[in-house]
């Protein structure tokens, strides 16, 4: 194979665009190396195009786990799907003797589902095959995803770009949250989130399965944890186990969270007596922090820590362990005699010590299992042994810390996906930025991070929209190259995997299409659309500031249909910037588009908020955007305008969400 | 109350629109009362409307089984959910103390979830409260279903308008197959069904669960039933608990359907002792009657059958049990040495006959489970008892006999969802009409119908875009008034719960946004929706005379995003119908639009198919709707134009689908 031009990420887009530029069309062969997300760690192109038909075939050989047959016929059906081939393969089988296949996969080992294991491939795409080799079929899972990415069109039809990639992850932990226990999530929301997670190349879930709100997995020891602690919404054992199956078939590990001492409240509703405090207990209902803690004085807290870790150490094989930790500000402990008796005698001298204390039987209790525990930052004490894994929320400061004692950690801060923060936010994240002041060996110690999806705010029906395609963004920070950082052509690339991502029956883009029909009554979603392709919901902590949404809150309204990014606000404000850099005609009418867009939107949203009282919070909105949009085409016709107390209430928050363009039209008004 | 209006459903629709035009405002309050569906049987309109605020709660008393707890409040979120008013109840539950509940629900005693169990409710809306009566739980959660459809708006906010309902079914049996076996159907797909099926009022659902294609019950006495007969894609015996309890909550009987002695290939992949013939045999990839049948003269055949029945009886409490008995032709027995000498021992004449003889033997089986047997018409052989039910899916006639003999039966012919037709031929078929030959005591044999999902042209992603919105008007059917019949009026409500029906989670609207984005290839999808919203996939059995589709042919092209009812084609047929018999110049003006449309549609197909090759295929269809629109354009200008060629070429089914608007523009150019 002749190679016609290299592309090393660390040469960044730049080098990418000229090949995408050589190439001309859009859907031209090496366009496609311009999609790939996580970008590899080197591309080679090639000379040629590998010709899909309907005769394509998949062959594995060496020595691979049995989960690459079925990865490999989820590959070509998934190839079908897209291409209506009618492909000849029902199943990629072992021992299948096939003669010319078009994709030959060949590994060396099984891959251990662990962490640090290889998960490296080598992809290359002649005209007369495909090859993709590794030494797991980890790896050649990864490879897989990257050749559906490349797969392109001209017009003969579909094909691979001849090409040569040589990919690995930058970090051997590249995690989502998913938080089941606020908001109880259904197994085929898991499912096709691991599925998500294994497009973009991520290989740890971590399962947060309780909360003040909800004890969501099956202990059969202690049936009163699940049965009086989950309104009827947990895992059964027999779920459990199938879930850890699903994401290790796709690579992926599974580690469970059970959140103590505090976070607690469920744990309590069937077994009062473990708390600090006597009960009743009921599950919370509303947000926050709250004082119910497990006692560390009381020895039966630490039978049924033992038998729920026992019971969950033969469902979850992994060898991390994540006991929570976080948050207990020690309210209940203060107020418990016999627990501020129980410090006194053994000279223990604040919460953060008694804490510690319970960590440490904690600590006895993993160990006996064969797991390594992991905690919040809360858990680092003085006296904890370095075996133990930090998981940095509060700030990077915790895991340099950490990292600097001897502990392992991933980050977590950064990656709050919760928090409604624009894809950008978390993609200039990096764990080990160039200028951290660790030393190689302390750098080592930091694992990579993970995005987390708590769920106070999201539901079933809004959790994707929340997750994706943000998290392929973090993916991509946690997989690819440092160098890769170019955040416009982040956006670019995820735009393309969001829509790639629906086949795995993600709903981040669907739901919201159908939200916007219930919200709107039936009638015409157009204005309601318009409204929210410009507004983003309140962020960081802000959305609750009043205590207003609670567990069976309706999540079905504007703050509910808005995503992190808003789609035309985005765009606007790439034209805005276009127009004041160029000033030329053409960028000029795109903004005056928008803008009148949005001026002739409001008599639509009047009518519609007539008819969908539901959405009759949000007129205010849709009045301030049509006001802030008649001041920039007022200000684009070089009128001048007073736009002071405009800007003002197009900046207030209204109905829970924000308008995104304020300051984009603002630069529009400088002199 | 005062009573202003009598909506006797018997009276029909002429009624109902004239207290809806006497209300004025499509927000109106009586509007709502058109939008039932199923229309109920006795409808009062009533005076005023009741407010509903943030302070709506439920209570419940009575003596009622303790699901209508969890349906009270499913309902209450559904409710907020809709109109975001943040509703205060967490839970309905039982022995509340609750001032003023806006709602009252009485329930006289616990329902059973059996046949025959009364499903009535009173429903009364005043303009202080809300009462909702019934003898069982199961009619009260009827009744929640007709007052989220009652949900109105105006100036004011949400509202329930003042009304008396009084309703219960014609018929006992309103049911819905699930076809699980050709293609798997996962957990949520059944539970979100479910849901769907209470929201019109049905209470049956039959689950069919083994096939030529695949065995999806555990079964714990023979494991290699369903481990080697379904790729691993079956339903543990704690899943199928999980939906038969899912299920009851919503006052809906399951029951399975194991079919034998044909359609059994997957029974025999892990026991290929059960043939008739010698194996191996393999998992079917086809479509189609196939050969392999279990062998009725081997007494293990009977052993696994008891062992399987068994361990189905104890997760499935219905009194029904469906064992198939359709299309078994014979083949494998005519070729059986054993077999023949066994029915000439026997003195067994023909095949029938030794169909009937393992009738019989399964009969002892099911009786001894307490079990009424099911089946097919073809198990309606002489000397059968008449405590089995026939399952008549060849045609009435079958139905007719049975009930003639003394045979209860379910109607399923002409409820074939599975064919593609419109909603309006499954809306004609009425299983009791005024005409049929029946006695008083022979109609009553008629318990009522089931809607059939056969699965081989269905996947996940499409099955429910089959299902919905069509299965409701066969719901209409057979729970309301035979009088009940406007086709229009139906199709007009029809639109209205497909987009209710959305709440359950159900993708039928939103899979199709989805699988279009794919089927463009991330470009605009709008060339495809033109084209797709006048097509429908090739009906009856045609879409596969040429066996081109097997299970894992990809279901993600034109003909599975096209739907049975082409909105479009129907709204230009209404057009077309309209413009002839007014020649208004508006009328005019809308089916000019339309053609208009389609000619201009072309050009961006084209570019589309360049970019999507798997659409090109249907490049001829764009171009024939193209000529054909051009031809209605030419006709309205009054020009004398060639037709026979392009209308003949219109009709050409292309791509597996046929366009919808071919006669239509053929009455437009009558002379």
């Amino acid at each position: 194979m002749k190679l016609r031009t290299i592309w090393n990420v660390c040469m960044g887009v730049a080098m990418l665009g000229a090949i995408q530029g050589s190439e001309g069309g859009v859907a031209g062969g090496e366009e496609a190396f311009s999609r790939l997300m996580p970008v590899p760690q080197e591309l080679v192109a090639g000379e040629g195009r590998y010709r899909i038909d309907k005769t394509f075939t998949v062959k594995v050989s060496g020595n691979p786990d049995e989960r690459i047959y079925a990865a490999a016929s989820r590959f070509l059906r998934r190839l079908d799907q897209r291409t209506g081939l009618f492909l000849p393969q029902d199943y990629v089988e072992q021992g299948e003797a096939l003669e010319a296949a078009g994709l030959e996969i060949v590994v060396s080992r099984p891959g251990s589902v662990t962490l640090g294991e290889d998960e490296s491939y080598r992809l290359t795409v002649a005209e007369d095959k495909v090859r993709l080799e590794a030494e797991t079929d980890l790896g050649t899972m990864h490879g897989l995803e990257t050749l559906l990415q490349l797969l392109s069109a001209d017009g003969n039809g579909y094909y691979f770009p001849g090409a040569s990639v040589t990919d690995y992850p930058r970090f051997p932990w590249r995690g989502l949250m998913i938080d089941s226990a606020r908001h109880f999530m259904p197994m085929d929301m898991i499912k096709r989130n691991l599925d998500g997670m294994a497009a973009v190349k991520m290989n740890v879930m971590h399962w947060h399965l309780t909360e003040d709100q909800g004890f969501r997995a099956e202990i059969k020891s202690y049936p009163r944890l699940h049965e009086l602690g989950s309104d009827g919404m947990f895992y059964t054992q027999e779920q459990m186990r199938e879930i850890v199956a699903y994401a290790a078939d796709r690579g992926i590990r599974v580690y469970p969270e059970f959140d103590v001492p505090g976070h607690a409240t469920a744990w309590l509703v069937g077994h009062p007596e473990l708390a600090s405090l006597p009960g009743p207990y009921e599950i919370e209902r509303g947000w926050g922090i709250f004082d119910p803690t497990l006692d560390p004085t009381n020895e039966k807290v630490y039978e049924v820590l033992e038998a729920v870790f026992t019971e969950m150490a033969a469902i979850f094989p992994d060898e991390y362990f994540h006991i929570g930790g976080d948050e207990n500000e020690g309210h209940h402990w203060d107020k418990a005699e016999h627990i501020q008796a129980f410090m006194k005698e053994r000279g223990i001298a604040d919460n953060h010590q008694l804490q510690s204390f319970f960590n440490k039987r904690l600590l006895v209790i993993l160990e006996k299992l064969g797991k390594k525990m992991v905690g919040w930052d809360e858990i680092l004490q003085p006296g904890m042994p370095t075996d133990i894994m930090i998981h940095s929320w509060r700030g990077r400061e915790s895991m340099v810390a950490a990292a600097k004692d001897g502990y392992a950690s991933i980050l977590s801060n950064g990656y709050y996906i919760d928090l409604m923060q624009p894809a950008s936010e978390h993609y200039r994240v990096d764990p080990l930025p160039a200028d951290i002041d660790l030393s190689e060996d302390e750098r080592a110690r930091v694992f990579g991070g993970e995005a987390t999806m708590w769920s106070e705010h999201v539901t079933v029906e809004t959790v994707d929209s929340r997750i994706w395609p943000r998290t392929a963004a973090i993916a991509e920070r946690l997989w690819s190259d440092a160098s890769v950082r170019d955040v416009e052509d982040m956006y670019r690339r995820l735009d393309t995997i969001a829509l790639q991502l629906e086949e795995h029956g993600l709903t981040h883009l669907k739901n919201r299409e159908m939200m916007m029909r219930r919200l709107a009554n039936g009638y015409d979603t157009e204005p309601l659309r318009v409204l929210a392709d410009v507004v983003e919901p309140l962020k960081i902590y802000r959305r609750n500031a009043d205590l207003s949404y609670r567990s069976f809150s309706p999540y079905t309204l504007l703050p509910d249909v808005a995503v992190a990014d808003a789609k035309d606000a985005r765009r606007f404000r790439s034209q805005v910037t276009a127009y004041l850099e160029t000033g030329h005609a053409s960028d000029k009418q795109a903004v005056q588009g928008m803008l009148e867009r949005w001026v002739a939107n409001h008599d639509g949203f009047v009518r519609l908020a007539d008819r969908s009282p539901a959405l009759r919070e949000a007129l205010p909105l849709s009045e301030a955007l049509r006001d802030l949009a008649a001041l920039g085409l007022a200000s684009l016709r070089g009128e001048l305008v007073e736009a002071k107390a405009v800007l003002a209430r197009a900046r207030e928050p209204v109905a829970k969400v924000e308008l995104q363009v304020v300051d984009a039209v603002e630069r529009l008004l400088a002199p």
